[in-house]
């Protein structure tokens, strides 16, 4: 079935981290554009005068007013954290044991994980985001339940069962074993399955055994097109502490290379702690990290130094991510918001004024987050992050038809008038205007701008003013 | 004319930081409570069953399922910002120079300012903010306006002239005697005048010449009950183009010093900078600081010491501000969002994780924003802050009643689901859960939370779902 939406679109074809000074080579705008669908996957784009006469015919729908973008892509969420997100007063250890695992344990009832999981989908829609890579539990139910869900909403996402089989409640705990068999069947039930696609994930070498870590080796062995999706020196206490439990490994990275987990489709959360040396080994890999600045602020973990992973003599693939429940938010602008935020903090901190040893202007630029970084961080970049950009990112041909529509003038009641600077009523002719009131609704705005969501080309998500 | 309120009732009577622990004890809670207003001021308060009875035939207001709180008051704000918060890319003086001042300059038409104006305070009744000490321009009519809508609107403000001349444009620059002249006249028509009350407004010590800064001096002595209102110690480059121009000076608040400015009623914004020997003399001078987050983060400020200025040994008084437009946000909600992520950051930088040899854990513990310590902080705290607490911050008898309506389910979609994990339907019953609600709303709700907001016993701002 074919179908066509008309509106303004925006995507990205490269990384504007390789264009300093000239972003806009990377970006595609069309104030009048068309996409053509052709059973959720995109068949033609381009501007709608050219596109439009290839197509005779064609059902479209007309989206005024708004600014369409390729769908948000989290890449570092978990889902039985949606009740418990932004609890009070503790850095990541203490945090876990006070609010999240009482609420993880949940999970193991199906009842509870389907309400809870559905509840995630939900929120995740009205913030934009079309795909995920998502912690479940260490309970095999709240992994199905994720994968129906997802299934039956059609997205594209990643996730596994969360092992963990200590520093945790007795009775949430795997064993390696348990882990080893468990995994094996979701992978077999669920991995290439429709859109869903298996992390093997260690929840954190904090909460594994050497046992536990050996089996994910097997399983990464034995499924080798898996992703892996896991922790790493997110906070200093977590970060020593790993050392003390691994202690034939040098540093955190070390726990994951000794288990031969690192390489394509890995993702580690957050490495805000991890040294030069293991930033070098990461890249060298071809392994990835995600940036998730509201968990890394609320937690208290510190400052992700994002101009050192965009340095290019070792680039470092990036997704970014809510970190929702660490982190308080579920909405990628309100993480745009605050990685602004975290790379304007290093910018000083790198500027040469505070300690003249170390500065380093290029990584104090490279700190920066435009408009067009950080909306390629959330969609591009994000696919590139999770080694899915064959699949999704952008609206080349061929890829799957996921968008969010945005409203700039959503937010709170100051949101209007800031872009009004930028645009009248017609909306934004050229790319610096949408580049422009990107910016104002990543900082001004929030999930207010995200009007519609839709997924291979059916909308899944239209706000409503209530 | 004398009305009630009736509904569910938060506020503080002393400084939660001054009961660790026991951090109830510094506040009140009434989940059936009956506020009693007469002409604007507060007449009676206290349980309904208590008392109701002692006012027959009292029209009363009854508000349900609502939280209702004293009016948040932001203790520094720039009302000629309101369209350009939140601009791209900057540090504090480029970013003066390339979005404020153009914008700043508009000002000086009273049609212009008017409009703006206007949209400052609507932002601020949306927010829920009863009160505010804002910086204007160095254009007198941006200060009448200022203070002819404040009127209006019968709102509790301080302002006044936004004095500068240099490091700024031509057009823009006050003479020091031009300055001393404005600020006089202003003075003369507007302080005390209904509830508007003036501060001497010398933007900051980088852009005053030592002429400027004499002539707020001499205004300071001919009007010793104005308030001051300045910016301190923001951003390294500013801080070090400061001891450039006043050469004689060995630290920042020594130049505000050397004016005689430094006493009860003066406010320096951010201190982010602050050495411990500043922070002592601060203290020592009853002064005050305002600690803007959201700025501070924007702009790459770098992080607040709240834990060094709430030390007991040199406690210093503390207003929160959102510094709109550094700061990118209206809500003083967001506000406490990102001062506890600053918390939570010092937290860690403090607890002997990081450098062992800066470990002080009561400091770290200072640094943690409890509901408490963060709504007296926007409340109370804020009127002790901005030497208002005889007119505002709680319900006390006498007070002005000056109060904000919360909706603990408003926010994104998540904080529903979220907060059903404190109270059902029937709404908070403890002032545990009411602090918990409160929480909640600060981190996983925003500015959504505001459902009405209230000026002198007269609702002047009610959410529509639009």
């Amino acid at each position: 079935m074919k179908r066509g939406v008309r509106g303004t679109w925006f995507d990205f074809v490269d990384d504007p981290w390789k264009h300093v000074g000239r972003e806009m080579e990377a970006a595609r705008f069309h104030p009048d554009g068309l996409l053509v669908i052709e059973d959720g996957i995109i068949a033609d784009f381009g501007p709608f005068d050219e596109v439009s006469p290839r197509h005779p015919d064609l059902e479209v729908t007309q989206i005024e007013r708004r600014l369409i973008l390729p769908g948000f892509i989290d890449g570092h969420i978990h889902v039985p954290q949606t009740r418990v997100l932004g609890a009070f007063g503790e850095q990541l250890l203490p945090w876990l044991e006070t609010w999240v695992f009482p609420e993880e344990m949940k999970y193991a009832d199906r009842e509870y994980a389907e309400e809870g999981t559905q509840r995630f989908f939900d929120n995740l829609l009205a913030a934009g985001t079309t795909t995920c890579q998502a912690f479940t539990t260490s309970s095999p139910v709240s992994t199905e339940v994720f994968f129906e869900e997802a299934s039956r909403r059609n997205m594209r996402v990643i996730g596994g069962l969360t092992g963990i089989d200590r520093m945790g409640p007795e009775e949430f705990l795997n064993t390696p074993e348990g882990f080893y068999e468990d995994s094996k069947a979701l992978i077999e039930r669920f991995h290439g399955q429709g859109r869903n696609l298996y992390a093997i994930t260690p929840r954190f070498a904090y909460g594994a055994s050497p046992e536990l870590m050996e089996a994910c080796r097997r399983l990464k062995q034995e499924f080798p097109d898996c992703w892996v999706n896991t922790h790493i020196s997110e906070n200093p206490s977590e970060f020593y502490g790993v050392l003390r439990l691994h202690t034939d490994c040098r540093d955190y990275l070390g726990v994951y290379e000794k288990y031969d987990l690192v390489g394509p489709r890995f993702s580690g959360g957050h490495g805000v702690w991890l040294s030069n040396d293991e930033f070098r080994r990461i890249s060298a890999h071809d392994a990835s990290l995600t940036f998730c600045p509201c968990s890394n602020l609320f937690l208290g973990s510190g400052l992700f130094r994002l101009g050192r992973v965009t340095d290019p003599a070792f680039r470092i693939r990036l997704s970014f991510g809510t970190d929702m429940g660490g982190g308080n938010r579920f909405s990628m602008l309100s993480v745009l918001d605050e990685a602004y935020k975290v790379g304007m903090c290093n910018n000083t901190l790198l500027d040469g004024s505070v300690d003249p040893s170390r500065e380093d202007l290029a990584e104090a630029e490279r700190n920066k987050l435009s408009p067009y970084r950080g909306f390629w961080s959330v969609t591009l970049g994000g696919a590139e992050g999770l080694y899915l950009d064959d699949k999704v990112g952008n609206f080349m041909l061929g890829k799957e038809a996921d968008f969010v529509v945005l409203d700039w003038e959503g937010g709170p009641k100051a949101a209007a008038w800031h872009q009004s600077l930028v645009v009248g009523p017609e909306g934004p002719a050229t790319m610096e205007q949408a580049a422009n009131l990107l910016f104002g609704m990543m900082m001004v705005g929030d999930d207010r701008c995200v009007d519609e969501t839709w997924i291979m080309g059916a909308r899944a998500y239209k706000r409503t003013r209530a």
